[in-house]
């Protein structure tokens, strides 16, 4: 009796049976084998997301760029450091039911790796000329194939939130957006708490108020399955 | 007799009475709001040679960029960012009897700091150029001052780290320089332990081999205590 409670609870989470990958972090871009670029993303959005689809009855694949923090009870993680390593670890876990991508990935690196620590030179008078490009677009990329997921973006912006957000969110043919304000020194990047907006292909948008990453990531969770189902 | 005793073995401390400055960990140089360039520095090094020289005698003014370290005993810690910020912090807590700079202060930051987000411009192509000027160089400017402290200096280097270290110890008008091998993944930057070599103006080189960093950190400030003697 007690194990079929248990079944039927277990049937009753709202992702039962459903392989859930979530990108969390930052990525590294170095420059050489000292310096690197990167950006504030702490990955706590993205882990809270993880623990939640646990949570949910969700497999829980989570590839995570460099981080300080613990790995969600019943969550595969996954760590890598640059975009192009995160790109790999995501399609080497495919397939997926629902892609989450609440990592912070660098949009450019350097175009060269120096293998060496570059050193100060005084012919360059005080200037140092780095040439950046493109990374590859993992949320894109994956979208694009043909055992694509359900789509789960972020919009991590310091202005014209909803506008880049909608932007994104039809350029990359995503399922859905999460628009996070990221200039609110309260919420977002490095932060305990967070509010979002999440933006539907009708361009509809849900709020979600102030609240801890782990209390926003259930609910998001709950919204995210609710849409996919 | 009890006090007597402690007061006796406090004067046979090392560096009692002393004020000894150490910095440590990286810089952080942002891009915009969200991106920044940085290094591999973990901290640990500064942060073992500040406890040590508290256990020492001396009293510690300990400025650190971003790390996640607890602050040692006895210790004032003044949290930092940037490579301005922590020159600001140094020349704050002068004068000093002896300083370690042991953080890998970035070289180089951005020309300019965009005060909104970078967004992907489709009329870049496929690249970005940013352009570094030079950051102020804070153990050659502190070494420059009349009120002048005992200074080491630290060359972190993948290649060629004897003739740089010297080379550094003379330019900037060190009285020691730390040489760490940082292309050795078992020592320096984000490892727990640590092998080096302590050079001085006449070029003579003194060995530390591996061990733990506390252990290197408390024969560098015995090391160190004596040379400035």
């Amino acid at each position: 009796a007690l194990a079929q409670a248990a079944a039927d609870c277990f049937e009753n989470l709202l992702l039962t049976g459903r392989h859930v990958l979530i990108t969390a972090g930052p990525t590294q871009e170095n420059i050489d084998p000292v310096r690197y670029i990167t950006n504030h993303s702490s990955g706590k959005m993205g882990f809270a997301l993880a623990e939640a689809a646990a949570e949910a009855g969700a497999r829980v694949t989570l590839v995570s760029g460099p981080v300080h923090l613990p790995t969600p009870d019943r969550v595969e993680r996954i760590d890598v450091v640059s975009a192009r390593d995160m790109l790999a670890a995501c399609e080497a876990a495919m397939p997926c039911d629902l892609l989450i991508a609440a990592a912070a990935v660098a949009d450019y690196r350097p175009e060269v790796v120096a293998p060496h620590k570059l050193k100060k030179n005084p012919a360059n008078g005080e200037g140092m000329l780095l040439q950046l490009v493109r990374n590859p677009d993992i949320l894109a990329t994956l979208a694009k194939r043909p055992d694509r997921p359900f789509c789960v973006g972020f919009a991590a912006e310091t202005d014209n939130l909803l506008e880049y957000a909608t932007r994104k969110l039809l350029d990359k043919n995503l399922d859905l957006i999460i628009a996070n304000d990221v200039a609110n020194p309260n919420i977002g990047f490095n932060s305990e708490e967070n509010a979002v907006s999440v933006i539907d292909r009708q361009r509809h948008e849900t709020r979600f108020d102030q609240a801890s990453k782990g209390h926003i990531a259930r609910q998001l969770i709950a919204f995210i399955a609710d849409r996919y189902q």
